[in-house]
């Protein structure tokens, strides 16, 4: 909390580029997981979806909001929305993006925050 | 999809402030579900979560991608989050808003957009 004359804290919205070799639902949550353990954030319920042919869909309900990332393997884009309403700064968020891709073929990632105040 | 790096057309977010006398799952589950049907969006899953002592999350996964809902009551707001990679202009969605909170009494509504290019 802030404040602010909203309680969401964050939101974070992260566009990365990689080479998505594995699009496994096993592969994007075991990096939602690290993302999560390594931001101190506490999940409340998950769901997923797997599209056909290809991408997925992951959805977190977080104690401090929510996580909800998309594949699109055939373009090699990952997208994470995060919403938080207890602070974690923008540098944060990044390094620990980092961190989790850091095994991995990442091209780009580029990062906005939503603001209301 | 657009000719855009990125397969998300529109990623929307709103700050609704109005007087929430209901909080029922109920009653932010319909809202959610008005909005989605104006929106001609088609729900692939749902998941939701009802905090103690206020407070409820609401996130369905699209066949567009994603729609998330959090309320705060004790603040009177309500936060929407909307990805779509399927084009809905920011004013087809600020007049969807209108048509679902219109026997409501909103106080404020404040609409932001996120784009990568």
């Amino acid at each position: 909390m802030t404040g602010q004359s909203t309680p969401i804290s964050n939101h974070y919205i992260a566009l990365v580029k990689l080479e998505l070799n594995d699009d496994s639902l096993g592969f994007v949550e075991n990096l939602a997981l690290d993302l999560i353990a390594d931001l101190d954030l506490k999940i409340v319920k998950k769901i997923s979806h797997v599209f056909h042919p290809k991408g997925i869909t992951l959805a977190f309900i977080l104690s401090e909001s929510h996580l909800l990332i998309h594949t699109w393997p055939e373009l090699g884009i990952m997208h994470l929305d995060l919403v938080t309403c207890s602070y974690r700064s923008e540098n944060e968020f990044e390094n620990s993006l980092k961190a989790i891709f850091s095994e991995h073929n990442v091209k780009s990632m580029e990062i906005k925050s939503v603001n209301f105040d």
